[in-house]
């Protein structure tokens, strides 16, 4: 058995590697052990950075999402906004209590996906894992959105930049996480206390003395003038809908208790409640100040900058803030990168999702995950023009799924366990489970025409998907004879066949090892019957190379297939359907010369390009390359002239 | 020996064949035998269309180019078109004249290449070489721009779809071509008499008796109301030089020698004379009937169907020319298709473009130069609008400069020779040489800013890439040991290496293919060593392949590397290294598996993407992959669960 490896020299590795693929690894860095990623273990405190950003941060959208529906209602009725909040509120603590038992009960981690495969099976656990991939996204796209929306905010000369700005974000995160720096609790904490502390302070100050109340708030009101809409019972369950995305991310604790330092589950639940906490008193200090200055929807500022304007004025407190949130909301962002690839890797541990998942990248992520997240994130962006309220439509559907998944599992978990108390615990998840069910139905209904189909479109489709794929890797395993002994292997006898066109080093080389692999070997060589040719003398051959062969005598027999046909590749592959009918097994040896630099490879190797594609889809013949490495420039001495 | 090779049934040498690949197949048409590709000779009357096409439609802007520059003098001067045009079927008449005697002593065929190479070494045979490309490529450009030129002036509605007009007869002569139907010369004879008679006819009638003389031309006169510049001497060589564009391709019946009946030769110089009186009968007559007719040039009418609108009126006749003209000049680009892929084909075997080119695809066609012309004349299209006009200035000088070389390479060829009456024969060349010598210089001085700078810039351009690709292939040969016998190939010993992951039948099969080729084969897999493994029990091993293993027993030694990186290759090629070092060949299975489809791929074969990835460009190992064919989706019987 060889010992652990050892990684060589980053120089002697790769001595042909090109310059974009030296930038690249300038940007993502080199290669990593799996003993160099180990975290240390996070407090309460860095749990909100590492765990609670993008619940915390959904105060930049949540308000607004409330006061443009109820702007169709007309100016009158944007009050509605305290009791819509007040209700928002309530489900929080719901969710918040409910949660700190599944805390209790998952405490190696409990997303909606590993709930409800434990409690309802894998057809359910395929329902949340389709959510929380659609989850995911959104909150990147709508995250994103939201910081560049508060950016241009504040400066607005930038707005004409959106979509460009929110693809840089998106860039920069992807970069970050390939080079697995996506988890920096640590990193992440001072713009994390200057969000909450800022915001809290311009809350309070708001509440008790407005510095600029009467501030002139730059563009377009978008409250319609005279009510298009009464203010009706749907308008109001609208509100609430598009209100609950500030919910998303309440789950986040649940899913990462491991992360937290002993004891993790009393740590956990802390943390839990002071996100609770702090996100109410948010939610509730905005949707007051909001009615105190009569904040509506407007073309060029959000709810939440308007809100801070008119609290403290269009200062360095607005401007520190406003940047602070720019920043938590990327990295709320990134809390998404950190979530969708383990997630993908463990759908392709189960085979829902091609193997590639669930391959670590050098740098000991599941790059393919961070990849396609980032793709699917970058083309939402670009189709909604980076514009956060056309997203909050498809968003928080996909996390109530979940949150209703979990709930409900949580109350078949308890059922089937039984511990202490387990009734009055299964009461308060099964009431959890109730009220984000019928907040999901709400949300279905209410939204169904603004978006919400995409989504209900795109989770069965995913459903779908994975139970293709897994039907496939069932039967592939099957075939392949997986967890089987299969027959123990045999020794055939093997043809090594050689193409070649003319007598080199590399012909010798490449015969070289063809009989090191076989007794029985053969060259072959095509000659092309031309017009003229076939007219005079019509079996004429190639003479030199029939000839030269002779003479060099390689004790490798010369097979010359003619044709008249323009391929070369056609009558070597008959040839070897020929040998294949008497049942032997071919190898087929192509001799490939490596040129030294890239751009030579033009000049080469035809024979290997057609004859590679010509046998790539064949299965009964093994297909070689034997390289030949070329030197060129040369030294700068001999010019010598071709003799051939 | 094996016997000519006989193409099998269509439909069983592709079965895996794509949609695509059957749309290009069905545009293109099945593989042809060479012998199938043989054309009967031709007469005189057809060497027009087969040759001279080029030469004869560049009425079509050939009296516009003229123009183009008089109309600066402003309208005064137009009159000056008569004495230019006099000048240039002089100038046609030297041509005609030297051309038979290339004729005479180039009964093979005498491109400029062909003579050059022969009287003046490589040297200037590149020169010839690089101004043909720019020639060719011009001519197609040119040629179809003016033809669709024609077209949009007979109906101007279509005058916004210039480009895309362009690009679709580009793209259906390419398609022509790959199919080998490029030089069907029967087939364009019909368009080519209704060109020659209808023209000759049109004039004819504007001279004698024209039936609409005041008509009131479309678009906008582009002549200068005061005259710009005075009708200086450098304006009448402007003139000039823009004027004998209408001589391009007078050359291609020298070098299509071979293509006619018994005599060639006599046929050749008959069809050399017969287009010298219509082109210089066509030009004159044009020139006298702008003269007459005071046409100048148009923004969306041509010069040409000004004077035919004018002549005849627009009736039918008109409208009938006008789609012939359209029709020939298309088939004049056609006549490139013939010459580029051809020169191509020769300097890839003179070792100055990469090999490539002398490829035959299918159809016997050179397919590699075909694709090349399409691409550069296409980008010529786009770059330009498909305005002739902005080509003009580049076009002629590439032709001249052959027509410069081949008739002073005849006189080297007379004087080597001394045939009868010699001196006579290369005083006659050596002034068609100087005549030209003398028009290509005052092409680069009076076209230099107007875009000839681009010609300038392109030749050597071409000329240092055909020497540095000759270089590499010289020192490639020398490398190679090509024209010499190479030592003789030995047996050595090889170990091969197979990279497994787990126990399956494709597994076994893999192995069995590696003992058939050595006596060693070694099984590697690699075992990642996680946070938590290496914590606990540094040295935990995959306890279920290897036991398995044992238990399998496949008479392989199955080798564990261990890595704490995420790369699974690099332990392997760790290990080829350290084995290679002690002197073994080795040879890398890549066990593959073939899926039913293709869409499947992207679910398998991780091993076999990122293990090529890495050997691709390692010279010392031969890397193999062992196919192994899925059935899915299986017949539908057995459902069986996976057991692994």
């Amino acid at each position: 058995m060889a010992p652990v490896t050892e990684r060589p020299d980053e120089g002697v590795a790769a001595p042909q590697r090109s310059a974009l693929a030296a930038t690249w690894r300038f940007l993502v860095g080199r290669p990593l052990r799996a003993s160099e990623t180990s975290k240390e273990r996070i407090s309460p405190l860095e749990g909100l950075p590492a765990l609670s950003l993008d619940a915390l941060t959904s105060v930049a959208y949540g308000p607004e999402a409330i006061l443009v529906v109820l702007a169709v209602a007309g100016a009158r009725h944007l009050s509605a906004i305290f009791p819509v909040t007040v209700a928002i509120v309530v489900l929080l603590v719901v969710l918040v209590v409910s949660y700190r038992q599944v805390i209790d009960a998952y405490p190696a981690g409990g997303g909606a996906y590993a709930v409800s495969r434990d409690n309802f099976g894998p057809k359910v656990s395929q329902v949340a894992a389709a959510s929380l991939i659609v989850d995911y996204t959104l909150t990147v796209a709508v995250s994103i959105a939201a910081g560049v929306g508060q950016l241009v905010s504040a400066f607005p000369e930038l707005s004409s930049a959106t979509v460009p700005i929110c693809l840089g974000i998106l860039a920069l995160i992807t970069v970050l996480n390939l080079r697995g720096l996506g988890d920096s609790a640590r990193a992440f904490l001072l713009p994390t206390v200057v969000f909450i502390v800022g915001l809290l302070a311009i809350i309070a100050v708001g509440l008790i003395h407005p510095l600029d109340p009467h501030l002139h708030q730059p563009g377009r009101s978008l409250i319609a003038t005279s009510g298009i809409e009464a203010l009706s019972v749907l308008l109001v369950l609208k509100a609430f809908a598009a209100g609950c995305s500030a919910l998303t991310g309440v789950e986040a604790i649940a899913n990462g208790v491991p992360l937290f330092r002993d004891p993790p589950v009393v740590r956990a639940k802390r943390t839990e409640v002071l996100l609770g906490s702090i996100l109410g008193v948010m939610l509730l200090g905005l949707a007051e100040l909001a009615l105190k200055f009569h904040i509506g929807p407007r073309t060029s500022q959000t709810v939440l900058s308007q809100i801070m304007g008119a609290a403290v004025g269009r200062h360095w407190a607005f401007y520190t803030v406003s940047l602070a949130i720019t920043v938590v909301l990327a990295l709320a962002a990134n809390t998404s990168f950190g979530g969708l690839p383990i997630l993908a890797s463990l759908l392709a541990r189960d085979n829902y999702v091609p193997h590639i998942f669930a391959l670590r990248g050098e740098r000991q992520v599941f790059a393919n995950g961070i990849w396609v997240l980032a793709i699917m994130a970058g083309a939402l962006l670009v189709a909604v023009g980076g514009n956060t309220q056309s997203l909050i439509p498809l968003f928080a559907i996909g996390v109530f799924i979940g949150f209703t998944l979990a709930q409900s599992g949580l109350v078949v978990h308890w059922w089937r366990q039984r511990p202490a108390r387990w009734r009055q615990k299964a009461a308060v998840n099964a009431l959890g489970a109730v009220v984000t069910g019928a907040s999901t139905i709400i949300f279905l209904i209410t939204k169904f025409t603004g978006g919400a189909w995409v989504v209900v479109i795109a989770v069965p489709t995913f459903i779908l998907l994975f139970r293709r794929i897994e039907a496939y890797y069932r039967r592939t395993a099957q075939e392949l004879g997986l967890g089987t002994l299969p027959e123990r292997p045999t020794k055939e006898h093997t043809l090594v066949v050689v193409p070649v066109t003319n007598i080199s080093r590399l012909v010798a080389h490449s015969l070289s090892q063809a009989k090191s692999l076989s007794e029985e070997v053969v060259a072959v060589t095509v000659v092309k019957e031309t017009v003229e040719a076939a007219r005079q003398t019509p079996s004429v051959g190639p003479p030199d190379l029939e000839s030269q062969w002779e003479r060099w005598d390689p004790g490798v027999p010369l097979m010359v297939l003619r044709t008249e046909y323009a391929s070369v590749v056609d009558p070597i592959v008959e040839f070897i359907d020929a040998r294949r009918c008497e049942g032997t097994e071919i190898v087929v040896l192509i001799p490939v010369v490596v040129p030294s630099r890239l751009r030579y490879r033009i000049l080469h190797n035809q024979m290997d390009h057609v004859m590679s594609a010509a046998l790539r889809h064949r299965s009964d013949v093994v297909v070689a390359r034997v390289p030949f490495s070329l030197e060129y420039p040369p030294p700068k001495q001999a010019h010598a002239r071709r003799e051939g």
